[in-house]
């Protein structure tokens, strides 16, 4: 039997950032991974090929633009669908690659295979084969990620009822693509297909789209996702899918009235949630139970990190523990892990982890939404900026789009920040850090940007914040 | 004769920002531009119009970039330089009539004519026509911008030897376009025509281009430039110019060798510099000289904003004075002039100034550059992230550029940031609210970034200083 001071279960986002960080701090790291290929959904069938086809499809986008023809460029794209999926295929294939040449050189130890939870401490890894190889670590952490929900009543069936991965593999445009869910998925995806040529329905079942998100920013996302061809259908439930030889309808129940519609697709993606994917690893050979929280999630500043299932030593981080689903915070939540394995001190900044939508218009927040702060009966301020008063936006003939800056007025401190707009997923990060830093409001009103920038944007809406917005009177 | 708490002379970046701040503040203020449209140098001829210019011209090489095939997508753009020049123009009249619109809600008069000094707190304006108007101020603030430095040989013919605003207006695209000096205006203004079909030849005196950069981004810049076709000259005085008719023959003398050579250009663009515009002002009425200095320009944090020439209350800010020609640090003086009119602190951070280049791939800095900090003597590590790491990166397939920190190592605060890629200028905002709220480096390192973003290179430079990258095994 093989022992390490860490054995990690799966080699996603948490699973190999684990490994890394407990590597570079001293400690020996085995880690299992149950596909062939590493890089876990996040890399290889989730964010990562998503982007991937945001970033072609945009380009796509921008060279069909008939706006063009205002700059002086004329431009008539044709679209290989086969070659963009292989590109695709390529460049995942490199990124996992990449991080298979870390964890080699870290001297991490890459086992491929069936995990199984045994004695405390004890690892049961079924390889192909039957081959089966008994592990035991100090710690292990367990981090296998999640799978996408299917419908109560109608399972997938990947050719047309399709789960995410399914619809980022598609060998052609669908003609109509019908989404369950207008989550970050079901919106990023749409956007997707929207470019590349498809019509797209968007169905949810909330009374908006992305309900997490400040209601401004969902208004205006809302309003220029239907600019742009897609049809949204909020407060629908679906209540029944019937698969016919060449399509799929779909039955919506309105929510105000009951009354049932059909929609005729081609394709059906279904993406209303996943849920941690820790089945068959005989969880309860050591007390633990799915559905289990773990203290490592709990939502709260500077939460320490905690061994959980008494003090056995096993963790749980990332989409197999709760909180949001993302790969940024599954690596938070590694590294964290990692250093607290180490026994040093480690932390993760809950309130201060973004969430964003790759969509155009690009989507980011960070902290309170303005419903949130209302519902605490805070008082707090606005910093609105519209990104049409905005040089590089005009530079760009960009006018949708704005920055919001929620403010407590008790403190001067940042509270929240909702930014709908090119750029905004990096913008974003500028919020973090003046958070992080306990940066009032009036200092960061005061950083200076270069000229003509997105940035300014910030600047502006912490000046609107204090009543001296310079881009547009008030 | 009118009386205004604040007389502005100079409509420009400068001029409008002291305007539109004063006004808020409640002062009274008249704003004089000798031309006939506001918005000076920088959003008419300058900034702006070469921001736009590398904005069409990106997107045209965008969609003319052989690698789009390799995404699935076909293109062969055209080009109509035509339309381009008047996307340029509409646009620019645009963001000058929003300006103008700014100035009239904000209640500012603006007066058209040519400003004299005169007495102490007199102005007086010579409009067309021949009338004059004698104004006086409380203040007065000289924003009168700068002008392009001619060689001392050759002046501008505007049609061969052109000044940056000539080569912002060409109605053909050059077939061989000659820059005499290689800073921000050379290279942004070669890496446009050199989008648009140009062959481009860059000649610098000094030994790189763009020599206040770190020495690390200006050889990464020369061999991108290089790889897109352009032609560099450094170490080369340019010691004649020869016009024929359909020509004009610059001649080199090699600083090390003092060889001369010879080359032919269809068009030459003097970009050797710009000196204040303070001209037929009559400043020696008021005891000022040309080439003075003000202390609202001296470097160092916090410098306290004074008013100049024995209290007679007048102020010189933006290009007009000393320091470096950006709009965003004329916006800064004008802000922070206008509050210490208005008896409000108010002051500029010089060092917390960034520097841009537009250029493909994008440079930004801020701070100390490597040869400085080695200068000063003190200690100091270096946290460098090259972007062929980063997940944003691959998805993008951009393998050049990269993130360098340079951090103080008795306090390990940033004293530094050079980057070089895509998205720099709004990313360095980042590095500028770290450094504004002295957040040390370890903490800079524990930001969470979305994924997969370009921000996360920022994060793994800091990881890199303090020897625990994550991306790149070390």
């Amino acid at each position: 039997m093989n022992h390490y001071d860490v054995v990690v279960i799966g080699c996603g986002a948490g699973g190999y950032n684990t490994a890394i960080r407990a590597s570079q701090l001293g400690l020996s790291v085995a880690c299992v991974e149950r596909a062939s290929n590493i890089g876990g959904t996040g890399m290889r069938t989730g964010c990562i090929p998503s982007r991937l086809l945001l970033h072609t499809s945009e380009i796509y986008d921008l060279a069909n633009k008939g706006k063009n023809a205002a700059l002086g460029i004329g431009c008539a794209p044709t679209l290989d669908l086969t070659q963009m999926m292989a590109y695709k295929a390529s460049t995942v294939e490199k990124m996992s690659n990449s991080i298979h040449k870390l964890l080699r050189k870290q001297g991490v130890t890459l086992i491929h295979g069936d995990a199984l939870l045994a004695a405390a401490g004890q690892v049961i890894v079924r390889k192909t084969g039957g081959v089966q190889q008994t592990l035991s670590g100090t710690a292990l952490v367990i981090a296998t990620g999640s799978v996408p929900i299917p419908l109560p009543f109608a399972a997938f069936d990947h050719m047309r009822i399709l789960d995410s991965a399914d619809a980022l593999s598609l060998g052609k445009v669908p003609r109509h693509l019908a989404i369950i869910g207008a989550g970050a998925v079901g919106v990023e995806l749409g956007s997707i297909w929207q470019r590349l040529g498809s019509r797209i329905t968007l169905i949810e079942r909330c009374d908006r789209i992305c309900h997490w998100l400040d209601r401004d920013v969902t208004a205006t996302l809302e309003r220029s996702l239907r600019q742009r061809g897609i049809d949204i259908r909020v407060s629908s439930d679906v209540v029944g899918l019937d698969k016919h030889s060449d399509s799929v309808s779909v039955q919506l129940r309105a929510a105000a009235s009951g009354k049932i519609t059909h929609i005729d697709a081609d394709r059906v993606l279904v993406a209303i949630g996943r849920r941690p994917s820790t089945a068959g690893m005989n969880l309860a050979s050591v007390g633990m139970q799915t559905g289990y929280k773990s203290t490592l999630s709990q939502q709260g500043p500077a939460t320490p990190v905690t061994s959980m299932t008494n003090g056995s030593g096993i963790w749980v981080i990332g989409d197999a523990g709760p909180g949001p689903m993302l790969m940024s915070k599954a690596e938070e939540e590694a590294i964290a892990c990692a250093e607290r394995i180490a026994g040093l001190p480690g932390f993760v900044s809950y309130p201060s982890i973004p969430y964003v939508l790759h969509t155009s218009p690009e989507v980011a927040m960070i902290g309170r939404t303005e419903d949130e702060l209302r519902g605490t009966g805070a008082a707090y301020r606005v910093g609105y900026y519209p990104l049409a008063a905005n040089p590089r936006a005009a530079i760009c003939g960009t006018s949708e789009g704005f920055v919001k800056l929620l403010v407590d007025a008790d403190t001067n401190l940042i509270a929240g920040a909702h930014l709908i707009g090119p750029g905004a997923a990096d913008l974003i990060s500028q919020v973090a850090i003046a958070m992080e830093a306990s940066m009032i409001c009036e200092d960061f009103a005061r950083i200076c940007h270069p000229y003509p920038v997105w940035s300014e944007a910030l600047r502006q809406a912490a000046m609107a914040a204090g009543g001296w917005m310079m881009h547009v009177a008030i």
